[in-house]
């Protein structure tokens, strides 16, 4: 296969979207922790979850072992509306960059969610459809998933309830706005509909809410109301699975075409893009059949990776939700005011995070104004305007392939492009008036989280 | 060729997407009225118009009798980047109309400009570079011109000088900042950098702006800077050429599945998305080969072709363009706050008037809050947010099918999915709040500014 016959974009055919999930769990010799009882530290088991999420989905959660796991043929259908999502070669990017590597990234922008977020809602909404619920809660924060959540509830005809945080509420009308459209109700919080809002209300008058405070409202409403339960976007075992559908779909695209990436990069914020990428690639490594570099890239103003620590602690700051074994900054650590929402996470997926500590990727952190500085160049020559999220892989692809300049190697790259940047467009202002301010965390403030961790 | 084999999305292969456009005018009978000069009503030749536009494009303009003209290399290396455009079978509205009409659209909103403007904005900005010029100048309201061109300057190193309407430069910060990423220049019109713009300031101090003074504007920079040429994002014979790659790519999509439209819709506002869809369809009925149903569909609260006179009137409200021969409202009548900006004008392309003049097509209008119904309902299914404009199309789509299904036939019918409404987020919020205002001019209205029309 020559080089000439690799187009710009690469669409599999319908019948080439992928028809199992891959979990890759099942080869993993060091299986991710379980949850755990945040008042024990004993593992949670199928029923004490039950009260909180889907029974599928708890099965999925806790299954490390099977290895493929069949998609039911609604959501294939669903799949068909927005997927196969393009595999891009970045031709106008190599060129840009005059770098001998060749670029490729996996586009999951093109969906009105605007991000990979759909990939993993469907799923959860049609599990609970199955189960004969009514209806989902859930948070959000930037509102992509609020968003994904509320495209994959209208399909199927599922009420939908998503608690925003109160600032993005106000000043992300647009995004409240399209949720709104896909029938969901959007309650800003902390909200005086449940007793934590009421509390924390009470506690802290005028307060502009946070993502651990919405999921405290969410978890409060769907434990409380028959026929609901609530779900989350990332993070989970769960999630990970349903997203390796882009690494799937990628390596097919690749495969067929005789490509083998050689450093595949991915942005890192709770690791559902990054773990759904990497899987299929990943499972090759680990059963020794194949070598890649893995590369994780986070914001240095919230670095749980590269400076975190390994240990088990609270998956939301309100210290309600199970324990998660994972690298984290300490579910007390507030990031700053990063413009990337998706990636100001205090944690970071027990999957990947075990993967990591086992060695099998890297992780590196970047500032933000030279991610959004690499966002800009990607946009005036690949034409699509990637979301603040995925421009830290974007810009890590660039390091590498400038790299690959220096040393005239031509080395295949692969990353996810997770999203677009329409509702961004604050930070891209910004960027565009200089005003972009950079933080990085000091080893004392790291500390202090720290030493708040749970004790297990 | 069974239904079975048809998938939910018609993806061309790269060397499938259109190497020529295709000129419609080349197969009409009763060619469209030149261009014309608003002092003496003579028609303007190639000299007359060389201030204002670039050379090639001018003869492209004035090309009445060239049926196919290639697409430049570097052109069509562009159109890899986000072409082709999907073409969709609608399976998931079907279902939920419940119609046996089959429904396909052709979808050009997959591009960081969001719509179609993208396909001429490439060309145009091209034929400017090839012929050495430093840059171009424009107008844009919504701003989805303004964007497609910023993007397609970018890409070639060509400056781009947008002038945005005052209230839209204001209201919509961030169609402002998707520009300026784009490496534009975005003034607000009127400005105070131009004659005409101290002069309207002058007059009206506050003023807002319109679309007419941002033409002026535009027209007066590129006619006063060596180097520098206009160019516009629709109405002219050359941007519907341009837009011939809709059309062409949705018929080889069709064509490829053996299935032939009975009926083909397109919004209509200044006619380059309608002109550019049906082209190579109204050529075979132009020849008597086939014959199709063809439906413009254009907001009631600026209804050019259903309540319009066919007569010379100026393209600008500005009344400093040259005159052309169309269905015009009158470049005096100001259309009500339409949510659907980029169908607030008040004529409509020559090509598209004199073929609805003969015949060959027709039209319809429809109100805005039956507009957003029907694009709600299509986000639901489709999981597409619309842009208003393309809703337009949407909702006369929906009304054929549903004739369709009181019938029990089962036609075919193709619409046109110009854009999406990431940026019209205001308008959802209205619907959504049930505040959305319909607005019908009264025949007082247009018959005084049918008065004010220029005699010729």
């Amino acid at each position: 296969m020559t080089e000439q016959n690799i187009p710009y974009k690469i669409y599999l055919s319908e019948n080439e979207i992928p028809k199992q999930w891959y979990n890759v769990r099942a080869d993993m010799k060091q299986k991710p922790a379980p949850l755990a009882n945040p008042a024990t530290g004993e593992p949670l088991g199928f029923e004490e979850l039950r009260p909180v999420f889907c029974d599928e989905l708890i099965k999925q959660e806790l299954d490390n072992d099977t290895a493929y796991i069949d998609i039911p043929q609604e959501i294939q259908d669903f799949y068909k509306m927005y997927r196969p999502a393009p595999l891009v070669r970045a031709y106008c990017l190599e060129k840009a960059l005059d770098t001998p590597a060749k670029i490729y990234y996996k586009f999951e922008g093109n969906n009105t969610s605007g991000s990979h977020k759909l990939n993993s809602a469907i799923v959860q909404a049609y599990y609970a459809k199955q189960q004969g619920l009514k209806g989902v809660t859930t948070e959000t924060g930037a509102g992509q998933w609020g968003t994904a959540l509320s495209m994959a509830c209208a399909y199927l005809g599922l009420d939908c309830r998503v608690y925003m945080v109160k600032v993005s509420y106000e000043q992300k009308p647009f995004r409240r706005e399209v949720m709104r459209t896909y029938g969901a109700s959007v309650v800003a919080s902390p909200s005086m509909e449940t007793e934590i809002g009421r509390k924390i209300n009470a506690e802290h008058p005028g307060t502009t809410g946070s993502l651990g405070c919405a999921i405290s409202e969410a978890v409060e409403v769907a434990v409380s109301n028959p026929g609901y339960r609530y779900v989350l976007g990332s993070v989970l075992n769960q999630v990970l699975l349903h997203q390796s559908v882009i690494g799937l779909e990628a390596k097919a695209a690749l495969d067929k075409y005789g490509v083998t990436p050689d450093i595949i990069i991915g942005c890192a914020g709770g690791g559902s893009n990054l773990g759904g990428l990497i899987s299929p690639f990943m499972g090759e490594k680990l059963r020794g059949e194949k070598d890649y570099r893995f590369i994780a890239v986070e914001p240095a103003s919230c670095p749980s990776l590269t400076r975190g620590v390994f240990a088990y602690d609270f998956c939301d700051t309100g210290m309600i939700c199970p324990l998660a074994k994972m690298y984290t900054l300490g579910s007390n650590f507030i990031p700053s005011a990063n413009h990337a929402g998706g990636l100001r996470y205090h944690g970071m997926s027990p999957v990947v995070s075990q993967l990591y500590h086992d060695g099998y990727m890297e992780a590196v952190s970047v500032e933000q104004t030279a991610v959004f500085e690499a966002a800009t160049k990607f946009a005036r020559v690949e034409g699509i305007l990637p979301a603040p999220e995925s421009s830290h892989a974007i810009k890590a692809a660039i390091d590498e392939a400038m790299k690959c300049k220096e040393t005239g190697e031509a080395k295949t790259i692969l990353f996810g492009l997770t999203g677009t940047g329409y509702f961004d467009l604050v930070a891209y202002e910004k960027f565009n008036n200089k005003q972009m301010v950079d933080y990085i965390p000091t080893d004392e403030e790291l500390q202090a989280s720290f030493a708040k961790l749970p004790k297990f």
